[in-house]
């Protein structure tokens, strides 16, 4: 596609987050399991449910835009979450583990935080006040997301630090 | 490489940002080159020294750990270095392209803010004081930069919404 209004830019990041998205709901349920943590792997599954209600979200603005929301594929996902099947060939289930799976988690999150974060600004600058708002909640609940996973990781470190194997 | 301990995930992801921050290096004077607005030119090239500066910190920590740095292939960067180049292809130099440009480079800062903030704490928790100040010194860093682009985009992304192709 051709990008050469704000207008296309939005729509272009849009396609990007939704294929981030489908991505994202592909790899939780892997990392839920590849997890030893229960409350780690009880995080992965609750952002699934929390994923399966962004890619509503973005079904939503896409029918309000008129638009289809395919034709992208997010290569900035794609290599984030194949470093986080690459840690289940480097680690052993276990706190480690945990440890990095944690890490790539919040890579992700991260990734999405400054994805929502341009879109937002755009749909706002367009006057697409619902759309913002729309994208606005979704960021707001990756920001939690990140949050409840730095919670988590001060634990799992701790405890990775103490295991017999550590140094 | 087999992560079996915390030391061993800070040296993996260590080796992952000092990747990173290679690939960074390479991409930073084509986006500069790329970009439209003399404010977006110069933030790049002064964040290509400023990268500079975060390799020769790591290089100082992987000097302290008696390791090399080498040996991984950040996947991660990658793809979000893939999605830069992929905007010049879609987008004309201009006040569009610009935004998309931003919108790229605050995805490769946010990877590096969860990256650092992963390694910090691992070297805090392993006793590593020296490791983490100078990881925090970055850290630091990469958060200003997002700041500084989210300055640039606010101008940016207003005139590219004014521009005569805007809808």
């Amino acid at each position: 596609m051709s990008v050469e209004t704000i207008d296309d830019l939005l729509l272009n990041e849009l396609k990007d987050l939704y294929s981030a998205e489908k991505q994202i709901t592909k790899a939780l349920p892997k990392l839920a399991r590849a997890a030893a943590s229960g409350d780690l792997r009880a995080a992965f599954e609750s952002h699934l449910e929390e994923t399966e209600g962004q890619l509503q979200r973005l079904d939503q603005i896409f029918e309000m835009l008129g638009k289809s929301p395919r034709g992208k594929m997010c290569h900035g996902m794609q290599g984030l979450l194949e470093e986080g099947s690459e840690i289940l060939d480097e680690a052993e289930k276990g706190p480690t583990r945990d440890a990095a799976l944690i890490s790539a988690a919040q890579k992700v999150e991260h990734y999405e935080m400054a994805g929502y974060g341009s879109v937002r600004e755009y749909a706002k600058l367009l006057g697409q006040n619902e759309i913002a708002s729309l994208l606005n909640e979704t960021l707001e609940e990756e920001k939690a997301a990140d949050h409840k996973l730095n919670g988590i990781a001060k634990r799992i470190n701790s405890q990775a630090s103490r295991s017999p194997k550590a140094a």
